[in-house]
């Protein structure tokens, strides 16, 4: 395992006060590497806040330290420590910046601005891999809260170990964290299966409505107003419903579409491991945003003619089936 | 890591021809320890044959070596290799089988009865895992379909590495396979997630069967014959559909029935990892089998009577709910 930078190593043991935040609509890994990171260093006497934007999804919402968030104890600090987030703008920062002298960045994407006075960005699954060798460099002990939380991040990020992102570190990590008997099997379960009622019915209803076009290669999944009106459920489309298409063998793109009233759809976009098709190019040509694998945006006209848009860009791209 | 018994490590040097078997409806730890052991053992100049129940599984039909399987050139062997099977009559045999001078049974099983001349059981998350440090004790380098057979059965029989039979030798295990950069993304997605466009058509009709009862602590969902007529498949209940249930918060028990017949249906009985209700009570009573997480069997009367007596064991048990 690399190190990670010493000069953020010195600046935390040479220093007192720190302000925990990470990026907007935190996920496991972002919820995961603050809480391993924040109690971490309060067991080596350093007085820490954090500030995170609520709500945090009922699935990661597992930890007692979530109870201390938001308690801002100072107007000042010594670093406002960022972990998971690769832009300034990107922050969930409080409404009134409190006044701090340094700025450290710790992160794994690849396209991180650099925005810290000190940085480590690394190219690794998760955040929480980096706070883990953080901490193993601190000669931090861990307990069962940061390994749990450290746990979530790694398992989150990666999709329970199954990604292109996991290397033989990745695994690794997971061997030194399981010399511990926590609880990563009731994690597991919680992050990545458990449903309400009303979440499965839901996710049911977007099977069922699934159909595919253009010989199988592309899924087509609608939750209409009265589907949403019986199951509940915000904007947002969940990753396992945005997913349902790029489970079917065959389909290279899914398509997944959310009405949020007339004629006014939240869309997102999915395309299979096995193809090459980058869909951010159909969601920034409508304003949308996201990356070739996952990208979303929002749709005001008829189904019919976005259905064609993207049939005739999948072809024109030549099915964009690679090799694998 | 422990060492593999040094007397089949002997004896597999000492000899030249073997017949691997595994048990009945071959799983992915059946198929992935045979044969990553088989072309193993091949590397070492020996002459290895399979003998393996079709059909496999589409989701776990992912290896060339498959094609070689059930060719049988000898009518005796030095011994039968027998992986992932606790008892010999649940082994898939030949009809006629053919001489050998010793059995090996390699199993992680604890209830494995010990039927072989030489024995290997130790209770680990899978077979691949014991099949993995025999290939390194006898220094057999690892292709690429061996490390992903490996990986699939570990995989498989961990549910991802959620199960709570992972161990840190288990990620230790999958880190060294990670030193190689083969297909184990590709094979995940296979492995857990594809389905045929019926095989989630029938996923999503059944969680649209699915009802709370008692509380919401028993989730009771009804494959009927309409259902199986228009989406196919056969009289077995796949884990994702008899999980259903278990996926749902604040449910201890998933009770998943399939009309194979008017008034006669195939049931499946899961219990959360959260409950301590053993199913396999139930299932037992109606001559069924399985264990207390998960047990199945046959119903031949009405399911009202089903249901008043499945709500009626688990209450009468106290609920069985443990304190994790
Ligand atoms: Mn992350
Ligand atoms: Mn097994």
């Amino acid at each position: 395992m690399n190190l990670i930078n010493e000069k953020i190593v010195d600046y935390i043991q040479n220093h007192k006060n720190f302000l925990l935040l990470t990026h907007q609509k935190p996920d496991g890994d972002a919820i995961g590497s603050a809480i391993a990171l924040g109690k971490g260093l309060k067991k080596l006497g350093k007085q820490i806040d954090y500030f995170v934007q609520f709500p945090i999804e009922q699935n990661i919402n597992l930890f007692n330290e979530i109870n201390y968030f938001n308690e801002m104890k100072n107007s000042s600090y010594d670093a406002l420590i960022v972990v998971d987030c690769s832009t300034w703008s990107h922050i969930c920062k409080p409404d009134k910046i409190p006044e701090y002298k340094t700025v450290i960045n710790i992160d794994h994407h690849i396209t991180n601005e650099g925005y810290g006075d000190l940085n480590h960005v690394e190219d690794v699954a998760a955040a929480s891999e980096l706070i883990y060798r953080l901490l193993k460099q601190m000669k931090v002990p861990l307990d069962e809260e940061m390994a749990d939380a450290l746990y979530t991040g790694i398992s989150t990020d990666t999709g329970s170990f199954q990604f292109s992102n996991v290397t033989s570190e990745t695994h690794q990590i997971l061997s030194e964290l399981y010399q511990y008997p926590y609880s990563y099997a009731n994690i597991a379960r919680r992050v990545h299966h458990e449903k309400t009622l009303m979440q499965m019915k839901m996710y049911g209803a977007a099977i069922g409505s699934t159909t595919l076009l253009n010989d199988g290669t592309i899924a087509w999944t609608v939750l209409n107003h009265k589907t949403i009106d019986q199951y509940g459920g915000d904007i947002n489309i969940s990753d396992d419903i945005a997913n349902i298409g790029t489970n079917i063998k065959g389909v290279d793109i899914s398509v997944t579409l959310k009405e949020v009233e007339k004629d006014i759809y939240r869309v997102s976009l999915r395309a299979s491991s096995k193809c090459d098709f980058d869909v951010s190019s159909i969601a920034k040509s409508h304003n949308g945003g996201g990356h070739n694998k996952a990208s979303g945006f929002t749709f005001r006209s008829k189904l019919e003619v976005l259905k064609q848009e993207i049939i005739s860009r999948y072809n024109d791209a030549g099915n964009g089936r690679n090799q694998q």
